[in-house]
């Protein structure tokens, strides 16, 4: 399948790169292209430059947001949760339409400190804004609820026995995502309802992110026991 | 331990039982003993009257939110998150002071619809109102990410292979209530920190409610997977 993946950070690429590995043609995007190669120093988040990163990865292409989604089947949202609406607005609304976007992103707000909070919450998401902003999108919400690692290799923490979540208003859609999800070895897929349930598994955030510190390592994930 | 257990919801009752047959000395408190007593219609949520269950439960005294905690070396906040500061206020700031309060209740706003949203939420959270409005208490925040059959008989769901968090600015406290949770049959207690990550525990609920509707039951749990 073509994919689009928006976002260059650690998790653009990681879900780049695994979804390279399970023979998909990838484009990574971004809003610059130039601009993101011509870094020359780690993010800000530590990781090397994407410079770096692109030529040990030779069958994943970068190019602008509107390129990459002009040229996708299925888009994937990995740029942080404050530019995300900027972003995909960038890749093109007409270049979104009709297809299904799996945004992995969470609306984290780091204006009021660490750790951050969330915005939209509570009576919104992101989920829902991104559906709102483009409805001849398919939304499905997934994957936000771990480290990018566990993301594409569910194995690394307890064996892979543990969950993920997709929220999403067409079944077509959530199934296909289903799918995709599986083959990257998640076992526990469970559809949550209609995107506002993307509020639910937003809101995850705040504890995940005190269980970081608490546990001292991100290689953790819920599993809804049953 | 005297125990005073606050509210004669289910969510209360089930704990004072549950407490009771532990061998703890248990007193259940709600503002009105003969307001509840006289209530012979089951209540908002279908559970039969309390005038029924009481004298199924002879160990368990009811008496007025003051005289339950003037009583008590440890209270459990198990009333409606909206009425917890009123139901504690009665209960009377020195019958609380220098006590551990394990607050279980979560503040669920039903004004917006269905499912209910949470006030206070994301930069606030009822564990931290409780804390601010009773200083010289130690409130414990923990068992409030679960149904309340699982609060005291995890086994139900997964052979009691799922986890429990505790909140509170006091080590001490916590690890008193680490050990009640122990007696209950919890076998993973997680220390998330101090009050403030109230707020992650609490934001578990919107996802709680959604994958209830998803299972077609309430008998699951979070577990932490590593």
């Amino acid at each position: 399948m073509k994919i689009a993946v928006l976002g260059t950070g650690t998790v653009g690429r990681t879900m780049a790169g695994a979804l390279a590995g399970l023979g998909h043609e990838v484009a990574i995007g971004t809003r610059d292209p130039q601009a993101t190669l011509a870094r020359t120093e780690p993010d800000a988040m530590g990781a090397p430059p994407f410079s770096q990163w692109l030529p040990e990865h030779p069958h994943v292409h970068l190019a602008a947001f509107a390129d990459v989604a002009a040229g996708a089947e299925l888009v994937v949202n990995a740029t942080e949760g404050a530019s995300s609406i900027a972003a995909l607005t960038a890749a093109g609304t007409e270049n979104l339409a009709g297809k299904i976007l799996v945004d992995i992103a969470n609306p984290l707000d780091f204006s009021h400190g660490m750790p951050p909070t969330l915005n939209p919450v509570n009576t919104d998401s992101l989920g829902e804004q991104i559906q709102r902003t483009f409805p001849e999108t398919k939304v499905v919400k997934t994957l936000n609820t771990m480290n990018a690692s566990l993301m594409v290799d569910p194995g690394r923490a307890a064996g892979g026995d543990h969950s993920v979540f997709v929220s999403g208003n067409e079944a077509a859609a959530k199934s296909e995502v289903t799918t995709l999800l599986k083959s990257l070895g998640h076992q526990d897929v469970i559809d949550l309802g209609d995107i506002t349930t993307a509020r639910g598994s937003e809101m995850l955030l705040p504890v995940w992110l005190r269980l970081w510190g608490a546990l001292g390592t991100a290689n953790f994930n819920f599993k809804i026991a049953r």
